[in-house]
């Protein structure tokens, strides 16, 4: 059986030395999280992660979720539990306001958690996940009285939430929703319609669940400006917070699919179900957009922890299995072979797994300090540059973490062999529960498209000058630091790729919108390789500090600067590939008649 | 539900205008095999596996096989008719001699159907196939008597065959192995041990069971020069044919596995069964090397099969999913949105398929060919370099066309977007199957020790040197064509990467063997993307000519030269990284101690 440890030193590591998360002690609710009392709830998070969710992650997806013949949905065995523990260690309320029943602690501290979680048993942690996007959502656009009556049930768990976008005609273009939401005299809506692939839809963790619904309030105009966004809630909520009526909103049947079974995906139809409105009329997806950024970080966050997991486990085998000699003569002569770790080729998918975690984890925790930021401070600039940065990265994180993800799942996998292959081993569920993530909450094209057609043109361009502003101020400031030239050096050539790409959009996808369609999944890996680059950079620094203040850490910032080296030797030269790719243009991408494919 | 149209038309065109199969004529068996012969095989072919195979791979991975508590084992409904049909059709034993039950045909001709069948349902095509790879091992080395027993029922059908390798201990590394053989009176053997991960090794579609089995005769050498090879048949089979006892082997589980869930992957427990020595004592390996290599090219077609069943799907999905409007404007304005196939990136995804999918196939069909020239040319200096080229080709096509055959199903999943997740749409279960090609018979990790460590050196780098005087005659042949320099100029420059990465090797892996293992990986993709760019200007140069002698064929010409350029433009640039990564050396990958990971 699989096993896993939370990488709480590694996150500690990341938010103290590297990102330095003290310079944020002015933010709301940064104020008492001293080093100690964040290694203190690390510590926590990780031992319900690895003792609790953990060893419910190969049965949950043995067993899957049952759809009763009345539409209540049964989660597999134990998961009731381990929400109930889940819920009752105050973890999803963790960076909710205190007056809507959460602990008020950073958004920054939540973070960890779900990597740990996902990387647990990521079915079950969709269940509070969504719950903390649809929390967001109401707590930015909800009414008082709405947050007031949802919120704090929400934050504790007693009630979960779910986000429902999708229609059988439409997935991503949203234009095309057809859910109808009629006025009622009581000032609520009835809604009507079937959404599909509702991740948490319905099961029995809960008492109640409070479905975000898009919806088009009838006379609404067409298109994506006619879509509003309601609660409806699985069970009608009395003014005083109590259990009404059952609304008339149901399951009509669980999807099968390649993975993540121990989550009930559902189809729901809505039948005249109580809805009320939040925010304004035909400003839905705005509202909505609030989720989906969250929920995005969220499935970034899934890549990185399907990615870990299976990483430890492909270590632990490789220092297991005994099978040929190191091609340097026998490391373990009395043993009858030695372990595969001394094989290079089973190093190199260990090395391009544990150099993507590491970065990848830092590019995490440094967006969630950013939607702090954005949240909590009171400087207008620096908020502002937050946002910028943040929603620049977003759709960088959620396709190049989840694409990277899966691959190195499967590269895990890889090291098994053949046992790689066979259930019981579990990598193959790691392959298989990775897989969604590059698809739900914007399939990575779609972010990609994101990225090119809105992000890095919004404002003139803001937030990408910027980055490469802050890139450049970086490598400058190690510029002349001898130790740092292995990771300053390669850094600077792979940025000066993304800036030649950036350009080349600049000048040639106006005239030729195709141009941006399809350089815009190459551009967001670029972006993403990177970024990841910039991290290491950091980390680099980091671990060369840290070194020579304490000696007794020594061989483990020793193993961060290999590493860091063989990102920049062997993974960041993919930059080059990228932006030949970019410069081709659309032209052979779109030639082809349809016929002739 | 998925669908599958076997690509005749295209298997055609490369077989006769860019391989110019006619110039091989001369050849045992190739002679009555004219392109109208050629043709009305391959649609007899394309035939079976449309209307027979793939209609039960869906059903086939639902219901998968079953294994009683007699240790028998039941295929998927349908398997048995199909495996009828399959058989009846003479298609297992069609390369196979005449005087030993075959139709005595081409390998060439065998090589489409194989492809065919496992792009239809690969879990059903490996039982004909492990069985035709079973009987080239005891054609080349069984013995008369033993030839006479057993080929002419395995090429009937009547009998399939397997291959007996990996225990518990021991996978790639088979010096470790200790399924022991006793010697006993009657000149036989007494097999006892325990086999692990054998595929088709109970089932219930044939009267018996040809297992091929690795073992040590008592005495024998420790190591892999200790190991024989051995017929073990599930049924004793007497002096005239007819079956006589059950012998002492037994399925003892079958593994719950990721995907190819119709084929019976079974732990063989050999327990004193009757084994008859196949060769010379001790020899086995390289007995079992004739089947391996054969088994190999057959997994690189499996590679290909499901990249090529995932494309159909994934492009008929995109030409009629509407979602979204062309970045160009409106495509189809009577409808609410335009088919997804107007998007660049949906574009990009398919074309990287159809790039692949053209060339590989075409590569199969060239090493087929040599295959044949192997067994059948009568000229000694023919033979050699075909056998040069089969050796070396073997591991980098069995390699990249299972990782990318994999990836290339990964990316046909991804254009269903959420409903490429769903069972009933069938795309996941293609990304399930194709996952296992890149595994067995050998992990690809091995496949590019094997080659550079065994296939580049050997004979003083004979084979390698044949690879860039061939290429570069080629290239030469067509340098002064303009229509065809953009596909010259770009292979010139792979080309020069490759044998940039060659002469690197040469000076850096004598001295430090490392660094041959941390090249090989990347070594064997640069190889495969410039034998797919030689690829592609074979077909290009054929293209234009039949453009100009067959003018109705223009427009399927014209897509041809579209994929080429696509090919080289946004494919092979790869190369560049690849070389980059090589030159690294080994440093970073092998300097991390283990308890740093």
């Amino acid at each position: 059986m699989p096993s896993y440890r939370a990488p709480v030193d590694d996150t500690l590591f990341l938010l103290n030395d590297v990102l330095q998360y003290q310079r944020f002690s002015g933010l709301k609710g940064f104020a008492d999280v001293t080093p100690d009392v964040i290694a203190q709830i690390l510590a926590e998070a990780g031992k319900l992660c690895e003792e609790v969710l953990a060893p419910l992650n190969q049965s949950g997806d043995a067993n899957g979720c049952r759809r009763d013949a009345d539409g209540a949905v049964r989660t597999p065995a134990g998961f009731r539990e381990a929400f109930a523990a889940y819920a009752g260690g105050g973890w999803i309320g963790l960076p909710v306001p205190e007056e809507y029943g959460g602990q008020g602690l950073p958004f920054t501290l939540s973070t960890p958690m779900s990597e740990y979680a996902s990387a647990a048993n990521m079915a079950f942690a969709m269940y509070p996940g969504l719950t903390q996007g649809a929390l967001a959502a109401l707590l930015t656009h909800g009414s008082d009285e709405q947050k007031r009556l949802y919120a704090p049930k929400m934050a504790e768990g007693r009630w979960t939430g779910t986000m429902n976008l999708t229609e059988p005609q439409c997935g991503t273009d949203l234009g095309l929703l057809t859910t109808k939401a009629v006025p009622r005299a009581d000032g609520g809506y009835s809604i009507t319609g079937q959404k599909i692939f509702i991740s948490a839809g319905e099961h029995d963790l809960a008492e109640n669940i409070i479905h975000l619904v898009l919806a088009r309030i009838e006379g609404a105009p067409a298109g994506v400006k006619g879509i509003s966004l309601f609660i409806v809630p699985k069970v009608l909520v009395n003014a005083d917070g109590s259990l009404g009526q059952r609304n008339g909103v149901s399951c009509g049947s669980i999807e099968e699919k390649m993975g993540i079974h121990g989550n009930a995906t559902c189809v729901m139809n809505y039948d005249g179900a109580q809805g009320f409105l939040i925010g304004e009329p035909n400003r839905g997806l705005n509202a909505m957009f609030v989720m989906m950024n969250e929920a995005r970080l969220g499935v970034a966050i899934q890549g990185l922890a399907q990615s870990e997991v299976a990483y430890q486990n492909a270590l632990a085998y490789a220092k297991e299995r005994l099978q040929g000699r190191a091609l340097t003569g026998p490391k373990d002569p009395d043993k009858k072979a030695d372990p595969i770790l001394v094989h290079p080729d089973v190093r190199r998918m260990l090395m391009e797994i544990k150099a993507f975690n590491e970065a990848a984890r830092g590019l995490t925790l440094a967006a969630a300090l950013d939607s702090d930021v954005v949240h909590r401070s009171p400087d207008a600039a620096a908020r502002q540059a937050a946002e910028d940065r943040l929603g620049l990265m977003t759709p960088v994180l959620k396709g190049v973490l989840t694409d990277l993800g899966f691959d190195n799942a499967v590269k895990a996998q890889q090291v098994f062999g053949g046992h790689g292959y066979i259930r019981e081993w579990g990598m193959e569920q790691f392959v298989r529960d990775a897989r969604i993530a590059m698809i739900y909450e914007g399939a990575n094209g779609i972010q990609a498209l994101d990225l090119v057609g809105r992000k890095l043109p919004r404002d003139g361009g803001r937030a990408i000058m910027a980055f490469f502003k802050d890139a450049g101020e970086l490598l400058q400031s190690h510029g002349d630091k001898e130790a740092m030239k292995p990771f300053v050096a390669p850094t600077q050539a792979a940025l000066g790729d993304l800036q030649k790409a950036s350009m080349w959009l600049m000048q040639n996808a106006m005239a030729k919108p195709d141009n941006a369609g399809a350089a815009s999944y190459d551009y967001m890996h670029l972006l993403g390789r990177v970024a990841l680059a910039l991290m290491w950079v950091k980390i680099a620094a980091a671990a060369i500090e840290k070194k020579a203040r304490e000696p007794e850490q020594a061989a483990r910032m020793d193993a961060k600067l290999v590493t860091a080296r063989f990102y920049m030797e062997r993974m960041l030269p993919e930059t080059g590939l990228r932006l030949a790719r970019i410069v081709t243009g659309a032209d052979t991408m779109m030639s082809l008649p349809a016929d002739m494919f």
